[in-house]
Order: C-alpha cells, then structure tokens, then sequence
C-alpha cells in the first residue's frame, strides 16, 4: 500500500465513475496530452497527477473551480490548502492589482515585505527576526542549515511521513514505508526518522544521533502526512530532549500558520521553538517561504556581521519578498484579523465535516483533523488515526477512489487521497452536499467492507 | 578582496557621497532601521544589502525605481536582471491582472503554464519537457538530481564564481576566493570546482572525479560571477569531456535564457546540452524557476512510470506553475517575440554603455559582457577580463564605490558591485547619463589610480 499511490491508482476507480469523468472532461483530456508532450507526467508536481488524467483548470473564485470544460467543483484543495479565503479573494485581488502599478519586482528592500513581517511579528512571537524566499522547500532548507551552522552539527531528526518539501537536505521518510525517496540525493545518513507521536521511539532514534543532533523538525499537525495532529505531550517531548542536547526545535507550520488562528497552532501546545517555517496562507496564495526564528539564531545568517567561515548562507534568492507576494499576504492576513470570527466558522464547517463523513461513511471510515482541516481514513476497523503511520496503512486506495468519484459524480474537488480545506468562501450547504454525496458513495460500496 | 563585499564596504566610500545619500534619504534610513529590527540584516537576499543602509523602494515603472523619499532613480538593476521589457510594462500587467479574475492559484493542471511551455518549447530546442518551480535555486536543485539519478553517480561540477543558487548541492565556490560558502552545509565533497575559461585546468579537476562525475553545471555567461562571457571552445571542451565519460552537461540560462535573443544562449556556441535552466525573464518578474531537458533524462522524475527505487523526485512544490507566474512569463515572450527587434535595440545600448564606461573611465577599468549585460572592472592596468577568477581580483571596492556614487549623485541605481542590465525600456539618453557620471566619477577620482 503506497501512500501517494499514482501509477495504477486510477485501477481503484470504478469504470462508470471513470466513464462518467470521461464523458464531461474531453478538453481536459486533449489539453493533458498536450501537456503529457510537454510536462514530466503532465504535471509541474507529482501529487496533482490522477488516474485517468486531472482535468485542466480554466478559473477559480470564492469556493469553486471551474475546468476547461465547464465543470465547476466545489474545490477543498484550494491550491494546497493556501487559500484560507477562497479563491480570488476581491480585497486580496485588489492589493495584488494596486501592487502591479507600482512594481511586482523592485529587486530591493520593498515597503510591502516590512508591513508583511510587522503584522506576522504582531502574531506569532518567535518572528523576532523573518527573512523571506520564494517557497516552503526553501524555507525548511534554510531553516536546516541555520540550525547546522548554529550547532556546528550535522544531522537533522524528521518525523516518518513528515513532508517539508522537496530539498535535498530534508526529502527522506516522506511516503509509506518511510525509507529513501529519490535517486540522486545524497547526504540521507545525515537525516535521522523518527516515528510520529511516539516519543519513547523518538528519543531512541534521537539518541542514535548523539551528538550530531542539530535539530528536530516536525510539523504541530502533519499535513501531507495524513492530517494528523501532532500530540502536544509527543511535541513537548521532543522539545525537551532537543533543549537537553543543545538541539534546536524547528516547527515547520506552513500548512498550520494562519490556518486555526491568527498566529501559529504551537503556543496552543506551550511550546517554544527556535525558529518556526511558514508559507501558503502567509502568501495570499502568491509564492512565498518564510523563516521565523529567534534573534540569537537568525544571526548567523548576518553576512554584515559574519564573514565566510562562520556565517551560514540563506539566501533568498531573485523573489524573496517580492511585492506581488507580500502584498497578496499582508492582505490575507489583515482580512483575517479584521474578521476573526472567521476562524471560528471554518472550525464549526470543518467539524460539519469530520462528522457528516463519518456518519456517511458509516464506520468505513474515521476522520482526523482540527478546525478547518479534515481527512476521511478508509479501513482500520473503526480505529481512530493516531499517527502516521496509522495514515500510511488504512486503505489509501479506496479514498483516492472516493474523492475520484466526487470529482466525476459530484462536482466536489479534492487532490485524490489528500485532506481537504474549508475556507472562509464554503457554506454549511457546500459541506452538507459533500456529506451526501459520501451518502452514496457509502450505499453504491454495498455491505462489504 | 572579497568579492561580494558588504562588511565593511561603505568604507570605500566617500563621505561625501555617503552625506548626500543620507540627505536624501531620511525615510529609507528610518525603515531600513524598522526592517533591521525584523529581518536578518534588514535585507531578504544578502547581496541586497549595502551601507550605509539600502533605500527602500516605493514603486517602480519602466526604466525607473523610485524610493519612499521620492528620489527615482534609471535602474540597471531591473529586478536581478529579470524584467527585460522594464518595470511593470502594460502588457504584462495586463496579463496578470487578467489572470487575478480566473485565479492566482489553481493547484491543479492549468491552462497557463501549457502555453508557456509551447512558447519556450518552439525557441529552445532541448525543452522536450519542462517542469516549472518556484525558483532558480530549485530549478538548479534538481537539475543535479536529475543528472545524479540518470548516472547513478554524485560529483556535480561547477565553476569557481559561477552562481546557481542557494541550494545545498550547488553552493560552493561562488565568492572569491572559491572555497567553502557556508556553515551548516554538508556534501560539498560531491562538488568539484573547475575554473572558468581554462579547459585545461577544468579537465584535471574533473578527471579527479573520475567515474563520479554526474554532470557539469555551467552558464554560457556567469552573471553573479561577473558578467564573462565562457569561451565556445571552453563550452564545447566540457561538453565533450561529459559526453566522454557519461556525464550530462546542464547549462544554467536563468541569467542568460530571452535576454540576447528568442531562446537561449547555447546554439550560438554550438552546443547540446541535457538540461538547461531557466528562470527570470521566462517569469516575467514573477517568480519561477524551470528545467527544460531531453525526454531520455527528465522521463527520471516521471513518478507514474518509476517507483521510489528507481525515481527521481524533482518537485516542484505549492507555487509550481502558478497560474500568475506562468501568465506574466507567457505575456513576456510573447511581447518578445512580437518585437525582435528589441534585441536588437537593447544590445546596441548595452554596447554603448560598454563603450562608453571604458572611454569615460578613461583607463580606469575594462568592462565585460554582451549584447544588454554589461559590468566595469576597475584595477588590472587595462588588460581584458576573462574569466570569473580574473573578475574577483579586480578592484571590486572601486567598483562598488562607483555605483554608490551613482546611486547617491545621479540617480542612477546598479545594485553596487553587479553587473547591469539594459531593458527595452531604457533610451540612448539613459546611457549618455550614465557615461557622464562615469566621466565626474573619473575626473573627482584625479590622476592617481
């Protein structure tokens, strides 16, 4: 059972559901050839590829999106769960439009980037120091060598099924079974995997560092690894153990940043990281990576104040802190703290969700997630989904099936096996139609399980 | 004499020019102070920086940038050389704005980037794939994996002061004297350093990889590494000795790709690379960063054909051919390619402005580059630069007292100690403007060199 499971993923899916997407989709089908021709498997990111072919999006606004074909979805993707306000937010799409007349690359220090870290500054405290790159694989990348550079150590701890994107220096233990992930990435013996939410064999894979530990990196919530909440006694743990080796804690919140609150989800947990990575919603939806950390700590970062011997080298690099992005994200950010209750709505659609599916699905299946985040996990006999590893070993295949058939049957659009995201845009109507349709899904399984 | 100089650097200059920066400028002294209080150096790309403090930008329009004290200033800069149309061009304003009403960020298979990529695919030939990220440090990034994967072997070579980017597999040898980078990153083992414009000297080092080499990384003119053109038979040299021993040959045209002409530098030297990188103007400002490579070695990265022992996992990541990066790339080469002409008209002003520094400079420095690029160096008695090692041991320190002259006298702006870029936007006067401050600068500097 693979986790991402594409190559033959589409062998789960019903031939009248796959017929039904066929049907409606054939300039989707054209155009994926053409990209098929000019793309590695069609796609410019492995996930967004799924069996028999994704459809070719056309436009997206609010909480739908709308393909090539004229199919709208209802869409809990929302461009990898970075559009907290839906798509096309009007005074996001206003900051972005007033930026374009004054310069989307000034390629010097800018206004917007200065306003951006004041008000994340305002929300999150570890950001006594913020620098800016253009993605969350970079901001994890630096992040990891601040933490070396700091140490003067090597090894960076993981949790099996944590996903910090794709650099060289993190990308190891990403997918069932947690092992290496690619050729052509060397460097691995300096990656340490822990498990998730388990502590006692967390410090024992920890302890094989000795004293190479320089840092441990993990998500309060793991979203690529299965939306599973990270256990706070499990975090303060790790914490503990990294203060009691002169290790640093990293807390790579780009999926959690901004998501449940203004702010991170760690003081939630009463932890106390040393620097924190954020992305997606800080970004507006705009390509952004941000490393959050502590002065003490992003100070070897200072080429002004460290020569080539000691300093550590963090880019960013042509658009760090460009205009566009920081504009689109401080106006994310402003919307969401001038209407904070919307926090407090998502969450209330989120648990609408994590409810009505597993009551659809009728013990098929359980739920993880908090707040606006929610996974539905196929199998396991009614057992929650503590880890994961618990994500990694239920039936993957029959959710890609599942959220295939939402995309053929329903006009419901999540990535195939991925969580979905409620945004300030859905209704309590959008999540009632996704119930249903988890209704019928459930029946047309039958009795077998 | 470091090369990328910035402790310390405003100590080459005068006080008076630094006086009448800091007259002119009270605004951005106060903001570089807000910003130093939250980000690393005040900056988000180290080079960014200079003293005694950057001005801060407050919009920017064809060949000008203007700061928040509403001096402006003929950018030669241009968004790390990356708006080739200028700033904010109607056109490609247009493009995104349009863009913003369908949606910045699909996260699925999207019209745009399919366009994109046909456009650079009928202008450069070894594009067969594409796969676009967010950044040329990511394209390079995996570039290298790539090569590693395919050759199952881990020697990446670069050049000494050729610059890829930040990422841990490429950063080594970028600022003189070519040695170590930073701390905090590990396997700079599987780096080989080669120097620029000596095949010779490149072979040796190479033939200590031995049957490690995956590939050889190299620009067809190094940007950061001081705009020297790599000799074709230098280029040609290295392409042979790769193809020798089974190693591909990656020409990274992030700098270099549409700015000399529709396409990339490469068939004017006769050459057959595997992968070629772009980035920058292929972004139109916004950001990205993009492998074109030939079927036989990209197929690597295709997940839906190799599984985890045999793929490699190239990415990209959340912004990957973002519908507003591909949008305001796909408007640029269009733009482009309706006016031709405008390489023509551009190079002809870079040529001028080469000209006319030496002429103007009177002795004092040679300068480098082709077509739109061109960079002064100072010191060296007259004799030609030619290769990145020639570039360092110049007078970097007069160089960057120079641009900071211009930026604090004439309203002139180079990122101090770069190279500079001619747009479409700029006119035979701009040049004329520049040539003259380069001659005050000159005649002030008297007759001792």
């Amino acid at each position: 059972m693979v986790k991402v499971q594409t190559r033959g993923a589409g062998g789960t899916v019903s031939a009248d559901a796959e017929a039904a997407y066929r049907k409606k989709t054939p300039r989707s089908r054209r155009l994926h050839a053409v990209s098929s021709r000019l793309h590695v498997n069609g796609v410019h990111h492995n996930i967004r590829h799924f069996e028999p072919y994704p459809f070719v999006a056309a436009s997206a606004r609010a909480q739908r999106i709308t393909d090539v074909d004229s199919n709208s979805y209802t869409d809990y993707w929302m461009g990898h769960w970075s559009l907290i306000l839906g798509h096309s937010p009007p005074a996001v799409r206003r900051a972005i439009a007033g930026q374009l007349g004054r310069g989307w690359m000034h390629g010097t220090v800018s206004m917007p980037s200065i306003e951006l870290s004041e008000e994340i500054a305002r929300s999150v405290r570890v950001a006594e120091k913020t620098r800016y790159v253009a993605s969350g694989t970079e901001a994890v990348m630096y992040a990891a060598r601040i933490a070396r550079a700091t140490t003067g150590r090597r090894v960076v701890a993981k949790v099996g099924g944590g996903w910090h994107g794709y650099a060289s220096d993190l990308l190891k233990s990403v997918n069932w079974p947690f092992g290496s992930e690619s050729r052509g990435v060397y460097g691995e013996r300096n990656i340490v995997t822990i498990p998730h939410n388990d502590l006692e064999g967390s410090v024992r894979a920890l302890r094989r560092a000795g004293r190479e530990l320089a840092c441990i990196v993990v998500e309060p919530l793991l979203g690529g690894g299965g939306c599973v909440p990270s256990n706070r006694d499990y975090m303060r743990g790790l914490q503990e153990f990294a203060r009691s080796r002169g290790a640093l804690l990293v807390l790579d919140e780009i999926v959690t940043g901004f998501r449940f609150r203004l702010g991170c989800l760690y003081p939630t947990m009463r932890l106390d990281p040393d620097i924190v990575t954020l992305g997606k919603i800080v970004g507006g939806g705009m390509p952004i990576g941000a490393m959050c950390g502590k002065d003490e700590v992003m100070r070897v970062a200072n080429t002004s104040e460290f020569g080539k011997a000691s300093r550590s080298y963090v880019g960013g690099g042509t658009f760090s802190a460009n205009p566009a992005s920081m504009s689109a994200g401080l106006s994310t950010l402003r919307a969401l703290r001038s209407r904070a209750s919307v926090y407090a709505r998502i969450g209330r659609l989120g648990e609408a969700a994590r409810r009505g599916l597993e009551r659809a699905l009728d013990g098929r299946a359980v739920t993880t997630g908090i707040g606006s985040l929610f996974m539905a996990h196929f199998g396991g006999g009614g057992r929650p989904v503590r880890s994961a590893d618990d994500a990694a070993r239920r039936d993957t295949g029959l959710l890609h099936r599942f959220h295939f058939e939402l995309i053929a049957r329903d006009g419901i659009f999540f990535l195939p096996g991925k969580l979905g995201a409620v945004s300030a845009a859905h209704t309590a109507a959008d999540i009632r139609a996704l119930v249903g349709a988890a209704g019928r899904f459930s029946a047309e399984l039958g009795g077998g399980r």
